[in-house]
């Protein structure tokens, strides 16, 4: 598993992996009928946030994107967001970009990472994040509409670098 | 102290209290330099989503916005922000404001209210919201860089209906 800066022709395999994950609606808060232009205009970060990619071989199996949380006052906490194609997870596709923007971040001179809106039925998601420092500083409860599980909390966690 | 739908006519004055509250940096994590557009953009919420404006005679003193917190799995809890001239601050519009705002949430069929980031330094509009009934879920600790005070918590806030 290698994870390295996105590029213009790794659009249509990423596109697939955002587009089969938001329509999954299990795990994120956006759109399920984001278009293909919407997701790119989410997902592909400028400066000073970036947007990388996990390849196994030549295939692009996960991708992150990573940046300021919030502007103004509150730009020096970043943020960030994976996404693994549904075939690829549990290979550690997901532990390789978190890791990437955890380093990411802290090289950048970010004061922690976090994430606003962790769905608690992700546990892989949920688990994978505490193993790497990250703490639940609350959670908002039936934040989050799954599918098949009804309404679940929407958890906010935090690593303070 | 009136709450009534922004009109077009209101902007000069929404963009004079938009713009002083985020120069001063003191509450708001938007980037201080926000230009007159990027503000409009920004406020003026379109459907579902709204903007309101508080009155006192004929003057704007206040205002505030209002819609779905997340997209997708997320839209069936609301957020709202809201900004007071601060010539005009201790006067009842930041209640005005909040109420209005979940009346209109609750009627929208909204299953509850979040704040994301209240800088906790910003002791009116904390105890503002607790008394109207919102819980602190968790803070992000030092997320906030006061221009004053340093850094300081920004605080999840929920209001369930």
């Amino acid at each position: 598993m290698r994870v390295r800066e996105f590029r213009a022709a790794d659009w249509p395999a990423v596109w697939a992996i955002v587009r089969d994950v938001v329509r999954a609606q299990e795990t994120f808060v956006y759109d399920p009928e984001m278009s293909e232009d919407d997701a790119r205009a989410v997902w592909i970060e400028r400066p000073p946030g970036l947007t990388v990619v996990a390849t196994e071989g030549d295939r692009v199996v996960g991708t992150a994107k990573m940046g300021p949380n919030r502007s103004g006052p509150g730009s020096h906490v970043s943020t960030a967001s994976f996404m693994v194609a549904a075939d690829a997870r549990g290979r550690g596709a997901g532990t390789a970009l978190c890791r990437f923007a955890i380093d990411w971040a802290r090289a950048g001179g970010y004061a922690g990472m976090q994430f606003n809106a962790v769905a608690e039925s992700n546990r892989p998601a949920v688990e994978l994040y505490q193993r790497l420092g990250f703490r639940i500083l609350g959670t908002v409860p039936r934040a989050f509409a799954h599918p098949a599980l009804g309404r679940v909390g929407l958890h906010l966690m935090y690593l303070e670098f």
